[in-house]
């Protein structure tokens, strides 16, 4: 059988830096979409979604992290403008200082709850979920 | 820029039958590879992976199901010999009698850790992760 066409898979990265748990590693993005954005990006063929995720933060951020959960799937058709892509987004913990590299032309340590945050995609409902999260421990509610 | 290659996404449901807490709802493939799976197959472009779960439940197994929460992702590139596919488990309630339909050639009701069950995928592993959450409410592990 042919295989079917299927969104694209992506994973993103909330990283807490430790000692500063009110701020997350936010990135500037380089290309259009332009603005803020949790760092990540497309998964490889061949590449667990975890190790996509560990990869683009370290990419982008410089940062070493160690993943905490996963706290859900986003894929509303039309959070990403240039096409259906489907995004797993990982809370982790990292340390040391973040570092902007490749697709990310400045790092924003950022308050998560800030509602002046120009955020791309749906970021600034996964941002909404992280913040549930850490007053309840609660993943991300299921969108049908 | 180029939208670059990722693996395929699919959604797979773990279906419990109200008032049969111990069984889960099993299809026997009709298509290669041959065996026993967890209800489920690819997401469409332009459908949510949560929408995507329960449109599957219900051409596998003519269930309405209602999805409880997300187990885990599995992204093993060798989880499917057909190519490297991402699937998102979920766990669901359903009322009513499956009767199996479109890539289902049959439903079995099993005892998810009965070891004699012939498995296809990864679905071992996800059933032990389903045990584990049945036992401590924890999602599954990340692997990365």
């Amino acid at each position: 059988m042919a295989r079917p066409q299927t969104p694209q898979i992506a994973a993103d990265v909330i990283i807490r830096l430790r000692g500063r748990p009110d701020a997350v590693v936010l990135i500037e993005r380089r290309h259009p979409p332009l603005g803020l954005a949790i760092p990540g990006g497309f998964v490889d063929v061949g590449e667990r979604v975890e190790a996509a995720a560990i990869r683009e933060a370290r990419e982008e951020t410089s940062l070493d992290v160690s993943l905490d959960c996963l706290l859900g799937l986003y894929s509303d058709p039309a959070r990403d403008p240039r096409g259906h892509t489907v995004t797993a987004v990982y809370v982790a913990t990292a340390d040391g200082e973040p570092r902007a590299a490749d697709d990310a032309k400045a790092i924003v340590m950022a308050d998560p709850a800030d509602p002046e945050l120009a955020l791309v995609f749906d970021h600034r409902l996964v941002l909404d979920d992280y913040l549930r999260w850490l007053r309840t421990g609660q993943p991300a509610p299921l969108r049908a």
